[in-house]
């Protein structure tokens, strides 16, 4: 086998085969195929595509590539959640605690934030005392006794996925709906998951900017699940404006605590009940979603998901007492109030420049070495769509440096725009994608 | 400027500008941008291609990326002429005296032969005493002198082209018309050329298989020519079966000798007649393309073409006296006859498996590493669309080794296609492009 015919046949849109896929991941990730092959091969899959088949086998050869983790110690059907990342947007603090409530085990590895989207793992370090980091044992140990662990991927999980991402990210190779698809599913099956609820972002704020592709990647890793007996449910969601009221690290874990003392509704917490759903579904644990629902709006109205929470926060090593003190978690010294300028309504509000401005402030990293800073954040006290006047409040500001709060504020004129009519509203599900077909719901909240 | 930013906006269809082309060649070769980048990028192009400006603007980037050769000191207007690479094409062996006897100044710098085609460097080596290294100096001494001189590629010459030919090889990015039509006309402009006269090869000996391809590989190269002011011609011609009549080195002198001296008449004088008359119209020479060929009728039929090779012979050190005695050539110690096992009509040739053929008989060089036999080659007995009858020769193998002659024997049963009834003949020359437009000749001979 030499590369350069399988890069031609790629090129010329054959479909290349298993063991070709898995000798050349192999090759590659022992060095034995130099990056100018892989890139050129991965400019070709972006024009020429891959079928179900293919991407399947890329996904596994991937998978393959490290680490496998073995979670058949741990009790009952592993379903695990991923959203591709958006802004505001804490679903893993909800869900983890609530589904687990419902007795669905969560064995979660979870990321860093990266850019103006965040990352699970920097929330829960906001927790004083919290430790992302537990020897495999003790993971699988408290998964079986309290249903839920959430740590940072550890060791070495899917090298081909960093190697080959490393060379996408500078190749102009980032958007090809079958290597995002492999990128994403091999981590998730490496990670140990029976089946997977994929909630695909769309819109500014998100990498899929348009509902075609969207729907694309969804499917794509709908089949990829349904092709290695993962059985696989992907949302596509709106990600136009934020999906939660807050973004920053402590923030966002308060927002996690509001809504599960049932104190915060919105589409955060209609988004939860419904991903949620489909994770005791897909777990055996209900037979209809509505019932899904239904169980899990009990769980967290009886107050059961917010003691789960803190059951993981206690045997994680953090202060179980913030469920009930949000003063616990990091302040930052200053907040600021931007006002409306006028009455109106709100037009537009966009998810990547919010994003941006609280990376600014400090919450978020530009890159992969920058630090953040965990107290800090925007409050969004407003949704596209609603009506307010002159003066009420728009944005909070959460900031400790006076000067990274000046660059922040100089980005509100692209935030939002204000307008004498309601615009048009966007739903927050477009649809769910699984093994039967796609539901393309247009539901609101 | 980002180099990944390049490669997005290539890939997505859009122009890159003169001075990005300029920085991305000249960084590429210092080593500044790694071959990953370069590989994506020529990856893109081959998907999205380049228009007219681009592609000059690559061109002319690539040219000026190593020595750049000035010929100002020879008099009067330099006409290059070049070939993609065909078997039994010895053109340059005789267009040079021919079109130098014409009075057009031929500062030719020529390549060796790599595969189952040939180099005009190999062949003149095969002249006792022949050097094909020259000092500058003397190099244009010779042409001022004698109007001629043939000699190998020297120096620093597009080291931007080597790079990237070397990488293209290796990641299925040959086949690209804006790569391939750069690396051509880099390399004729940095060596000097005013005007151009390019042969396009189409065929199954040849690396371009199918006639829209050829049409706009040679479309491409002459709008270069138009926009860097090196005015081109470029034919398209047959190379589904052999040029000439001799498929090896020494072999290819003798027929380069014999139609010089009037001897050999075909498509190979066609050509040369039909090549130089455009080379003698672009240097001014004659007004009419029909006029350019009686010029050169005349020069042949009187000899002067012929000796004006034993000049250029004999002024780069090499026997003259072979214009007269054939054998003063490399001599194969063996020759070996295939006749027609059958009465019929030569149905096809196929000038690649007979290269290959000649390649195996020593004739060629499998890599750049390999040594070649001198004296070694085929003669082509019958032209397609020739009836011969059963015992008449068809091949002649001239061999120095049998366990080679074995070889290349046994792809005899590839090399011809017999039939009953006369096939369909190809036109020599399929098409001439020149800046005014396409002439489709369909000419024969």
């Amino acid at each position: 086998m030499r590369v350069v015919d399988l890069i031609v046949r790629k090129r010329n849109g054959e479909v290349l085969q298993q063991e070709e896929i898995e000798t050349l991941i192999t090759a590659y990730v022992e060095g034995q195929i130099p990056d100018y092959q892989m890139a050129a091969l991965c400019m070709a899959i972006y024009f020429q595509g891959m079928n179900t088949e293919e991407v399947a086998n890329l996904t596994m050869a991937m998978a393959k590539s490290g680490e496998f983790i073995d979670l058949s110690d741990i009790e009952g059907i592993k379903v695990d959640k991923h959203s591709t990342g958006g802004v505001a947007d804490t679903t893993t603090l909800i869900l983890g605690p609530l589904v687990a409530a419902a007795g669905v085990p969560v064995a979660k590895m979870s990321g860093r934030g990266l850019g103006h989207t965040g990352g699970t793992i920097d929330k829960l370090e906001s927790i004083p005392g919290f430790k992302t980091s537990l020897s495999r044992a003790d993971f699988i140990k408290q998964v079986n006794q309290i249903k839920l662990a959430v740590v940072g991927q550890s060791g070495n999980l899917v090298p081909a996925d960093k190697k080959i991402y490393s060379l996408r990210d500078v190749t102009g190779t980032v958007p090809s709906i079958p290597l995002i698809a492999s990128s994403i599913m091999s981590k998730k099956i490496a990670a140990g998951a029976n089946k997977i609820v994929l909630d695909v972002k769309l819109g500014s704020g998100a990498f899929m900017k348009n509902k075609e592709d969207a729907f694309a990647l969804a499917r794509t890793m709908v089949n990829i699940g349904e092709e290695v007996g993962r059985e696989t449910v992907a949302f596509v969601t709106n990600m136009d404006e934020p999906l939660g009221t807050f973004i920053g690290n402590a923030l966002e874990v308060k927002e996690a605590i509001l809504t599960l003392q049932g104190k915060s509704r919105g589409p955060l917490r209609e988004l939860c009940l419904n991903l949620g759903a489909y994770m005791l579904s897909l777990a055996n644990q209900v037979k209809e979603i509505e019932e899904g629902k239904a169980t899990l709006e009990k769980l967290l109205d009886s107050g059961a998901a917010l003691e789960r929470f803190a059951e993981m926060v206690a045997a994680q090593g953090g202060n179980p007492e913030i469920i009930r003190d949000l003063t616990l978690l990091p302040q930052a010294k200053y907040q600021w109030d931007y006002h409306m300028p006028q009455d109106g309504y709100i037009h537009s509000i966009n998810a990547e420049t919010l994003g941006i401005a609280a990376m600014t402030l400090g919450a978020g990293r530009e890159n992969k070495d920058s630090s953040i800073d965990l107290a800090v954040g925007i409050k969004v006290h407003a949704r596209k769509g609603e009506r307010r006047q002159k003066g009420q409040p728009l944005l909070t500001f959460f900031y400790n440096e006076q000067e990274k709060f000046e660059a922040a504020k100089k980005m509100i004129p692209q935030v939002m725009q204000i307008s004498a009519t309601p615009p048009k509203t966007l739903p927050l599900i477009y649809g769910i994608v699984t093994k039967e077909g796609c539901l393309d719901l247009n539901c609101s909240f």
